[in-house]
């Protein structure tokens, strides 16, 4: 397996540096900061965070682990299980690490995926002591291409003082030529990105360091773990109805043209069931400059929607991905992978104008929108680039199903208990309910609009109820601060935000509620 | 005292224009959207807005007015006074429309202020019809040169059907020059802004536009309104001491050079005194990349610390306002002003790295920042450019007083009640207390630091406890939703946020709290 190696490593002295997994291992001390490849499980360095993980079962070896962002092969679960990570940052994914991150065992530091590496080189955080970074290959010069994700994997390798590479015979070599690794100056001798459309190269095919800096090669041959989206269903394909029809009106009216905008998707279910909707939408050349590229991505070349996509990695599904790595070419020319610093800076976002595509896990009646706290206060995965890409884009959608749990959890709550984005970032939210455009209105006009058009009964009217009284109390944007969290501490308590009923007359009316018989108010701009 | 004003409009055809505020007005009707010059109270318009107003008494006239930001001159009092306001955005600072606003009554559009421009050119609101620009002279192709501030002002031009002019003759002709007007193409014509330091002019010195869209000229001879700030007290040098203590550490380790990066600091007393708080530092050769320059530029000028100064308007106090203008050709070529779009772009604020000094309202101990909503629901003033500012920002401050209405309201509060600014866009928070340095830190650790370092007692203490219990909740950001607001809802009934004494122990405690004796916990990171 490991016999066509050699031709990967294309500077013959860096033959020598090729070693075992548990002898790169040895490079990492106890209290360093680690900067590993992996974005969206994409790209991931896969057996030598796992040889870490074994010292640290035998020795004392706590690190601070930075990535691109989330990574598969269940490193951050074994790291964790193995008590390595102190802190972590800036996302993750993973229900082991989560759990520790929430019992307050790991410092995890959710952070906006553009912003790590201007940290790190303006050196406002801890220095990268060692880079651990998967590769197809590594050049005459010692330059690291990069696979399936580039993340902040360039970054992490220049700043670093020591670098270990895995090259994955797993991946393809079709994949060299992909990268657009371009990097920033310091300042003040910064200029601005020449990136002036998705399709547009700036940078290198690969990350150039000194080759005196790769201190260890490992080999492996593992695939990318499979993307964990599940498929689309009526509620997920409703909400890409409803965005359909949307940009349908925004194209009669003249706004858009009928190849919309450059298009992001965040990561996940809900983002890529809408990015499916587009395969059978009316529009035409489409361009997407994104984070990540997910199954609706190839699934858009291939129904000819799409004319180009750049990212910061390819994370599909286990079949998917045959499909698209056994015929590479097919694709390649429409395709760029960037830094995250890059595929996230404000400065491209605002300049190309992007349509940006995010999941909410919940929102509240002014279109504040939490995305990482479950009940606000424990963390689901993080904020990742929704803020990179929701401050900055032409028009910032959330998308969120109404319900969950069974209709026991509403996504739309009076106050949100967390905000990740603010009513200022948040241009539409969408649930398989409807639309809520919100562009040019005031709160008050705002929660009427997403509640008329984002929330389905009992909880429309529970809503209004709420709105009607807070509107009493007056202000710009009202709220009863002592109820503005009663739906949460009610699904804690009861395992369900719906009120208990507690004399006949509710009783009836909640009823009536549930079976939709009760009379819901006019809906509003629909 | 109008008999000069031929000389400032080199138009000749453009002279028969000229008419009376009144006759002016009457190019808007009801129903209209209007764009005003003035920003932070500089360069408004001073005489038509009040004619709109004196109209509006007798008959039916409700516009939707859009400004650069807040106005002098009473004109959104007059405005709302008359009920000429539908709708207002995307900044405000005054006393009688914030209270119809918090009345529901004058829908408020609270905006980036960045942003409106962008979502006027893309048609995404209501276009402008009317645009009312205050100018010093009109050109002889008929660009309009501005007064004390940009603004929005070239875009309202540029995209409005008709444009009135204000030429105030107070306002002196050696403004022009000062004005580099800046207007990004359309997308996906869109290139980078060219400005790589905050000295570099980009664009034109007047607003371009077809002579044929002047409709009317008036001529006005008034001083802007005098600046509002307060001066420097016991607490905001404490703050300001804090930041250059701060910043020399910086400097000693390396981060910064003596000359910093660029300065923002918000508009207000707080912000204003921080600056002067670097009069007397070693800081040499500082830069501003502001919106608003305040009094304070132009002593960090007089001191010899600042090389130049680039805003979006000049807002000074009485006294410095004469003192300034009077001797304008000493700064002038140490200034320029530009669109507020290009002052607070996400892009070049990115790129020159800034450092971003701005006010909360409230902060929570996981650094979330509340700068609009008092109680979380009542309108104060707007979020201006502060989030512009904080989320590109190469360091993010915030400051405030630890408390407020003589220690009945603490600044730092389990949880803000309203969010501008996410943890995330918080790098430091400052108080007359002490300053939290919360780069690279998790919530736990940052609610610790924030607790230590900007809080005294009985604050201190009584979020100490809260931190307490609801870490025992567990999380990654622990939280007692039911007591979340507590003290805000405490606050409203009982005119404080101290609580309330029910028993004798809890008596002693709260008095050797106030008194300063109880112990107070170890101060981490000093």
């Amino acid at each position: 397996m490991l016999e066509n190696y050699q031709d990967r490593i294309r500077s013959p002295q860096l033959r020598s540096k090729v070693t075992t997994a548990a002898e790169a291992a040895t490079w990492v001390h106890d209290g360093m900061t680690v900067g590993m490849s992996g974005f969206t499980r994409a790209g991931d360095v896969k057996i030598v965070p796992l040889a870490l993980a074994e010292r640290a079962r035998h020795e004392q070896l706590k690190i601070t682990l930075m990535t691109g962002a989330s990574l598969g092969h269940d490193v951050d679960k074994a790291l964790t299980e193995a008590g390595a990570l102190a802190r972590r940052m800036p996302f993750q994914s993973d229900p082991v690490l989560r759990a520790a991150i929430n019992r307050g065992e790991v410092m995890y530091i959710d952070q906006h995926l553009s912003e790590l590496v201007e940290m790190l080189r303006t050196r406002q955080i801890a220095p990268i002591d060692v880079a651990i970074i998967e590769a197809i290959a590594i050049t005459e010069t010692g330059a690291i291409i990069p696979s399936t994700s580039v993340g902040n994997s360039a970054s992490f390798a220049i700043l670093a003082d020591k670098v270990i590479v895995e090259i994955n015979l797993n991946q393809s070599l079709e994949l060299e030529g992909l990268h657009d690794v371009f990097i920033p100056k310091l300042r003040p001798q910064r200029e601005p990105i020449p990136l002036m459309t998705p399709h547009d190269r700036v940078g290198t095919t690969a990350i150039e360091i000194p080759l005196e800096k790769i201190v260890a090669i490992v080999i492996t041959n593992e695939q990318d773990s499979a993307s964990t989206i599940l498929p689309a269903d009526a509620e997920t394909a409703a909400i890409a109805g409803h965005l359909v029809d949307f940009f349908q009106q925004e194209v009669a009216q003249g706004r858009l043209t009928n190849s919309l905008l450059p298009l992001q998707a965040g990561i996940g279910t809900i983002a890529n069931a809408v990015m499916m909707g587009f395969v059978d939408s009316p529009f035409e050349h489409m361009t997407m400059y994104s984070e990540v590229l997910q199954d609706s991505t190839f699934d858009l070349f291939d129904a000819g929607k799409l004319d180009f996509a750049s990212g910061s990695s390819i994370t599909l599904s286990s079949k998917k991905s045959k499909q698209v790595f056994s015929d590479f070419s097919r694709y390649k020319d429409r395709l760029v992978l960037r830094p995250q610093e890059v595929s996230n800076h404000p400065e491209v976002i605002r300049r190309l104008g992007i349509i940006a595509i995010n999941t909410a896990l919940e929102a509240d009646i002014y279109g504040n929108v939490n995305s990482t706290h479950v009940l606000g206060t424990h963390m689901m995965n993080g904020i990742g680039g929704s803020g990179d890409f929701a401050r900055n884009a032409y028009l910032s959608v959330f998308a969120t199903k109404s319900v969950a749990k069974g209709g026991k959890i509403s996504s739309i709550v009076p106050m949100v208990t967390h905000v990740d984005h603010t009513e200022h970032d948040v241009d539409i939210l969408v649930t398989e309910v409807g639309l809520a455009d919100l562009r040019g209105l005031a709160p008050r006009e705002r929660a009427q609009v997403i509640i008329n058009q984002c929330v389905a009964e009992p909880y429309r009217s529970l809503l209004n109820e709420y709105v009607t009284e807070a509107n009493q109390r007056g202000g710009h944007t009202p709220h009863i601060l002592e109820k503005a969290f009663a739906w949460h501490s009610r699904y804690r308590d009861t395992g369900s935000m719906l009120p208990a009923i507690k004399n006949p007359d509710a009783e009836i009316q909640l009823t009536r509620l549930l079976s939709g018989q009760a009379e819901s108010p006019e809906t509003l701009g629909a």
